[in-house]
């Protein structure tokens, strides 16, 4: 079997876990994926949170299209949804690819490119109140661990991107190999989308 | 306040989750970490499981003293603990920091160095029964999410590493700092280092 190509977009100010926490529960599976990181440039990106920076493994422009896309948040994304370039190589990408995925306030981002309008989604739960209102063409969910809308998934705050991404491989390679994920990771999983202990009042 | 230096060893084929899980958690309270990845040079380090690799900030050769040190495990363990000069830069760094971290296999790198003989400490628990028994002096843990003794807090797999950082913000900070850090990463942790639901029997 060909493996996945999983284009990971960073940018600087991207928040660590929400790409970090997915890449791993995909990384337990490497014969299904292969994990490529597409930064504005080759130079190493920082985090909004201090710690490491990141080296792309390919640029937006050098990129090839990638099968699933994943797209984190972080503070940095509000400077990516007013880079007209990004959200066109981002449509560009999402349009063939299988999946497209979001952690965070990373949901933004693919709202910001049209990517979600009529469509079901959730983002970061403090965030919420304050985000959400600027594109009031998605149907934003206040109460939502991640939703599923036909190819979209959109996970709530950081750490929700886990129980997404195990979402993902239960839906491309079944079940077994979601918990399989989840037990060699040693990480307690919320597998169901409707529980959300971070949940928020619609604004 | 002075912040805490927090210096993240890294190596050829860490773990990310171990890494960027504990510093995701820690980052939630910038006012307390400076995060710092320290590796064998300036080079882009990759993980054992495909995915970016990582930007050291500082090497082994020019870090000055951490005040905590977390050692992530992964495949590439086992290269770090027949590399003398590395476990000697972690011996003196221990010896002065205030806090030493492990996640994973990482504690076996702990171990290789000494630094555990005496002490109750836990690792990985898939890996548990192959890779505890090199290590007789460390008494070692089957069932633990993760074990503090003294100034040494391990972790069990991978994603133990965001329980047992919670626990270190909790004793730096106190508890309301550790539910604030999980509560702004919408992480629903494990509060109690004795429940292990991946617990293994001892060899």
């Amino acid at each position: 079997m060909t493996r996945l190509k999983l284009g990971l977009m960073i940018f600087p100010g991207f928040e660590m876990l929400d790409a970090y926490g997915p890449l791993e529960m995909c990384s337990m599976h490497q014969k299904l994926f292969e994990i490529f990181a597409i930064g504005p440039s080759l130079d190493p990106v920082k985090t909004n949170s201090g710690g490491p920076a990141t080296m792309p493994d390919l640029t937006f422009e050098n990129a090839t299209q990638m099968d699933i896309l994943l797209v984190p948040g972080g503070t940095g994304w509000r400077d990516v949804v007013s880079d007209q370039s990004q959200l066109d190589w981002l449509r560009g990408q999402a349009e063939r690819a299988q999946w497209v995925t979001s952690v965070c306030t990373g949901s933004l981002i693919l709202a910001a490119a049209g990517l979600l309008d009529g469509k079901r989604a959730t983002t970061n739960k403090m965030a919420f109140p304050r985000t959400t209102p600027a594109y009031p063409a998605v149907h934003w969910q206040p109460s939502a661990r991640w939703v599923v809308d036909g190819k979209f998934l959109t996970s709530s705050g950081v750490s929700a991107g886990m129980d997404m991404a195990l979402d993902l491989i239960a839906r491309i390679a079944g079940p077994e190999a979601a918990e399989q994920a989840a037990h060699w990771a040693e990480y307690t999983r919320n597998p169901d989308p409707d529980h959300d202990p971070f949940a928020v009042e619609a604004p």
